[in-house]
């Protein structure tokens, strides 16, 4: 089997030239007689490496100056402590909106650590909605709010940024990072596992400002904490060395494909086939609410599970992979991030068609 | 420049064979249609490979079936508050052994989470030997005793293991897992960054007696939890799936170079070959005591700071690289984990000799 199109959620494709470079590099890295995974993380040229990388994410992203770019691991879970022990500290509370799962998880483990307030929750319709300006109720001095701003599990986006007045947004944007251009000055902190746009799993990428980096709750570990890692410039200890070099080669791509707008244009043009064709199929529908559309996962199910599964079976067949939905939702769902090509979201709808009229 | 001989103390040199065979399954693996790096971690493809990279560390180090195997983030400086965190909840107090950087960092971590008992140091000699039994001063009714069981920076290693009364000994294996053979059943935890000897930075290996694991201290994050990750078969959330399925590969090599017993010899011969011409040698030395004499990283000096400058400069052109010693310590250091052949090492030595010649 050649390579196929891979519908993941995460782990999930990557492009094909970032793969052909890293195979090319394996066994010696630009003449330096070593893999990038075999290198000293305090030799020059890893060091070259991981500030080349920094610095096209900041380009990529135009990260204003005043924010630190911070590479890390433990995915999106572990910044769900490290947030509140480093940054609940002023007044020892923070409003968490709960779109999703993920989020749900970020609310709960941030329990430990101060008052946590539901600024918001669209748990009553099954988290098909992203909770409104006007259903949230925000706290006036929170420490932050944190969202998570594309869930992945159920399809949903943010269309708008929350008004807090103030206080500082803190957006775990692990299914939507580099989709898409984004006012990083608008954020007090953009956080994200890398493993669905950015590359493999083991490192989670932190943008912080840098006046929110201070001293963290007692007893925080020291590896969990924003201030040390700042300082050491993310190498307090050994970093996820050759994830950091997999990223600098996503973002010569992104770059290639002409930055985040470029992205942008892409993903819409994708997203755009899957959901005309899911509003004018009479077999397959989505209940995510139009506006709160994602253009990272796209849910959808016939209503029927024996026919769902039927689906599921038929596209794995046919070398798509991993379009069965979340257990907890169900259905189907089609991770199309970045490196997805339009033809594999092309070569789905045409299947859709095809099982759509052999099922009517 | 083809590849050279790297002497690195971590992220060190790979087996080429690996390399080579990540290199060919980077954009298909096993006609799965996607590299490892792409994979779902819930897929039945990577299932597979993670099982079995685990059920090979079991074979390759006999490790008991009471025992779990725990796949993690953060290198061993996230195992130092770990530690603490879940296993000084019995009696609230641990003994630790400072016989050089790492374990000093160790202890001093500890005492945010408890009462820590400093059982021995050889500080006062520049940790160029590890403290003996008679040397310990250890406690009754310690949770844990924590050592390390190999030091990089300094080239010291244990020669024995500390008699400690039904204390269970947590070692950090960093710098000498699978370099020999080691009786699991005598410790109730072991622990390593892969980045020496099993694979690439951005992954832990934790090695835990079941009977160690349960309720850790209050407020302990969520990915910090050893019965949580036991749970969930390091499957809470996403693990560093590339760097786990690399270990696989360095694993089959391991295993065709005649396993641990195989790695030991291969690593005595090698050390050998260094630690004979040091004792001859008229303008190289170490400052090492025999009887704990690292054959994983073996340190040496001439005694005069130009000189040993002149040398590191000199190796480097010749394709030998990070022989300088850590910034801490000075000198020179050779690390020869598993991956370097003999003759790396006998180039080295070679040259050493011309050198010595050249600069009596």
């Amino acid at each position: 089997m050649s390579r196929i199109f891979n519908f993941s959620a995460g782990p999930s494709m990557l492009p094909e030239s970032v793969l052909e470079k890293a195979a090319s590099e394996m066994l010696n890295y630009k003449d330096s007689g070593m893999s990038v995974m075999e290198m000293s993380h305090r030799s020059k040229v890893y060091d070259k490496i991981i500030k080349e990388t920094e610095q096209k994410l900041r380009d990529v992203m135009s990260i204003p100056d005043n924010y630190k770019v911070l590479f890390l691991q433990g995915g999106a879970t572990l910044q769900f402590s490290m947030i509140p022990m480093n940054l609940m500290v002023k007044n020892g509370k923070a409003d968490y909106i709960v779109s999703g799962s993920f989020s749900g998880n970020a609310y709960k483990e941030a329990q430990k650590y101060g008052e946590v307030n539901l600024a918001g929750t669209s748990k009553e319709d099954n988290f098909s909605h992203i909770p409104t300006q006007e259903e949230l109720t925000l706290t006036e001095d929170a420490d932050y709010l944190h969202i998570c701003e594309n869930n992945t599990i159920f399809g949903t986006t943010y269309n708008y940024l929350p008004e807090t007045g103030g206080v500082p947004i803190v957006s775990d944007m692990s299914s939507c990072i580099l989709s898409k251009p984004v006012d990083v000055s608008k954020y007090g902190m953009i956080y994200a596992g890398a493993q669905k746009n950015m590359g493999p799993a083991g490192l989670t990428v932190v943008i912080i400002r840098e006046d929110l980096i201070g001293e963290p709750q007692d007893k925080t570990p020291v590896m969990l904490r924003y201030d040390i890692m700042a300082k050491n410039d993310s190498m307090y200890n050994t970093p996820p060395t050759y994830a950091i070099y997999i990223l600098g080669l996503v973002l010569d791509w992104v770059e290639s494909m002409g930055g985040v707008e470029g992205m942008l244009e892409h993903n819409e043009k994708k997203a755009a086939i899957l959901y005309d064709y899911l509003d004018s199929s009479k077999l397959f529908k989505t209940n995510v609410v139009k506006e709160n559309r994602s253009i990272m996962n796209v849910t959808f199910y016939t209503g029927n599970e024996e026919l769902d599964a039927k689906f599921v079976k038929e596209t794995a067949a046919k070398g798509f992979s991993n379009l069965k939905g979340h257990r907890s939702v169900g259905g189907m769902r089609a991770s199309i991030y970045n490196a997805m090509p339009i033809e594999g979201v092309q070569a789905l709808v045409d299947f859709m068609r095809e099982f759509e009229k052999e099922n009517a």
